[in-house]
């Protein structure tokens, strides 16, 4: 179950020929109404691509009645003439479905700085229309074809009680490695039968892509292109509260964004960074992010070497306006083991095991306050190295 | 020719047995006057070690009569215990000299959290005090016994000539590896036969590390043991010009830091990154950070890749109140192949080989001012992750 999930959508993932390897590359999803409601949540990055640029247009009404989406080229850094291929592709979109194409919004994936096959784009337009449904099958297509290096297509789905009936947020994301903050490099469309207006929906998502897609890190790099679509049918004919609406969409993005760290290019490990007893949310991800950005921690972590020395050195680069705390009073477990109490070695590392699993639990306990933040990233192995280096995306 | 190229210091380099691997672990360096002239800078990172707490009280008179070294061992996050090795190396050291502890430096380099051998350090001490000595085989002796992953001996003289006479400014510096801002960890000392008290010596040293070992940053981490000295002895009876001072030291710094990213650990190539017009320094530096710390950037020049679109998507990450610009007219050169114009692809990645020499130029264009920064950093490969992950250090 996906982006179909909720009633009133219908998806397509069809073959339009962008990608040399002829797998899937053109996703579209509709939303049937009654209502268009729809909110968008794009990159910070100042460098963006086209699709992005048309989009944050087209969502300004806060309606939308489609998103189409492609793999196989980011169309980014290609000026006006692709800035013409993405508005193309939103007009073949609404002449297919017989709506404006102001109501379309375009996203891409793929390498930077290359036009895209617009015309292969805009053929394969009248095909996805033609194979729009709203089963699973329909769903699972559009996650599939949206896909990049990612090895699994990933979707979610949450339901929300309402004495109006049940309502549903379903979602579906691309994007492996290149995960970053203010967003990762990635793709995601989540519907809704909620009927709900334009603010609710942005509120909503606004406040889940906070508490989860921008908390995972798994590089530092920062995308030309993500973008995040909440669109709401209203076809449940329920509202939910405010604070349901955003417990759902929250949900939902924060299985797609732990899918997103699974499936990170290369990684070997999941490592999740709680920072607690920070004085405020922002010292404790400050910090957080300053041990998710070290490579010398993730490589460690890549050798099941809970290496808490560097994890500490990491510590201390934030600044104390940033971050106030006492270096002496730090300490620091991995997969619950105090290696570090009060900034010095306590517990043997050798009581660590990382080969176990996948997971990898780092606390560090600043003792300054009592907020505390979980930011996702992975580390930094050699398969990283090599899809990185091997080929040009 | 190192730290005894200039008049009026001994050196020396010997094993006390800190390394398992049984080579020189222990250097000591001794200004014999006229002057005791003393400067030094320090790690921001609030996590230090003893050595560094020790030192930063020592210098703080503007006068040192020796510092003392040891590989094997930082003594960082070691508690009063590691405080007490840091002060009963200085006190050996003094008690070696005849002179007193507080004008003795300590720095050290090694594993973090761990309690040095102390015992062997300090039984260590008289024997690199009986083999002082002023000549170039004992500087060398100094700038090997500070090594740790380094592969060869850093070291580098200037001369500065005065209507008194010729003053020589020399150093040596060990470092290889996490390189970062607001210094690499790296020990480094400086010595100079010139004839300053504290104030000039401070203005010397601060301006060269802003404009030599900042710009240095392999992998964005930064040490908890960072220390760069400099002494200087008088001996050669000439004061030259505090902007002639400036420039020796500038210099030796700049030649020791180019030494530490050829070195630094496996790294197959040296990467300058330039960035042009400018609003301001600061504004050019925080653009060349960001894409230095890019680990896509990095591993597509490992490969041999001038993706300038990875390029771009890195200084995108910069706000606009740090650094002004537009997106829109942004040029990327690498290698003097102008990639990117105003934005958008320009001339063929095809015609920059990366593989003829490890030197890489990436030039960025803000077309926004007129100040100008260059950052050195190095590509990220698999021998990178190998030798961070397969031990601790």
């Amino acid at each position: 179950m996906s982006v179909t999930a909720a009633q009133g959508f219908r998806a397509a993932g069809v073959t339009a020929g962008l990608k040399a390897s002829g797998t899937p590359d053109l996703a579209l999803v509709v939303n049937d109404g009654p209502r268009h409601t729809a909110a968008a949540v794009f990159t910070t990055n100042r460098v963006v691509g086209a699709p992005v640029m048309w989009s944050r247009q087209a969502v300004k009404d806060g309606a939308a009645r489609a998103v189409v989406l492609n793999s196989g080229g980011a169309n980014v850094c290609t000026g006006p003439g692709g800035f013409q291929d993405a508005h193309a592709t939103a007009e073949a979109v609404a002449e297919a479905l017989g709506i404006g194409a102001i109501d379309v919004l375009v996203a891409s994936t793929g390498l930077i700085g290359v036009r895209l096959a617009a015309e292969k784009l805009v053929a394969g337009v009248p095909v996805a229309a033609g194979s729009l449904a709203d089963d699973d099958a329909a769903g699972t297509a559009a996650a599939t074809a949206i896909m990049t290096t990612d090895t699994v297509p990933k979707t979610a789905v949450r339901t929300i009680e309402t004495p109006d009936g049940t309502v549903t947020v379903g979602g579906m994301a691309k994007g492996a490695g290149m995960l970053a903050p203010a967003l990762a490099t990635m793709l995601c469309v989540i519907t809704t039968d909620a009927d709900v207006d334009p603010a609710a929906a942005d509120a909503a998502l606004r406040s889940a892509t906070r508490e989860t897609f921008d908390r995972v890190d798994s590089d530092g790099a920062m995308s030309t292109s993500d973008t995040v679509v909440l669109m709401a049918s209203g076809a449940s004919g329920a509202t939910p509260e405010p604070a349901a609406l955003t417990a759902a969409v929250t949900a939902v993005c924060a299985d797609l964004a732990r899918q997103l760290v699974a499936d990170a290019e290369g990684a070997s490990h999941e490592i999740a960074i709680t920072v607690t007893n920070a004085t405020t949310e922002d010292a404790a991800l400050a910090v957080a992010r300053a041990v998710s950005r070290s490579n010398l921690v993730k490589a460690a972590i890549f050798g099941n070497d809970p290496n808490w020395g560097r994890i500490l050195s990491q510590v201390g680069t934030v600044s104390e306006e940033v971050a106030p705390f006492d270096p002496l009073e730090l300490d620091v477990s991995v997969n619950g083991v105090m290696v570090c109490k009060a900034g010095g070695a306590h517990e043997s590392p050798d009581k660590v095991d990382l080969g176990a699993s996948r997971g990898v639990d780092i606390t560090v306990d600043l003792h300054a306050g009592d907020a505390e933040v979980t930011l996702w990233t992975n580390d930094l192995t050699h398969a990283y190295v090599h899809e990185n280096s091997a080929y040009s995306s």
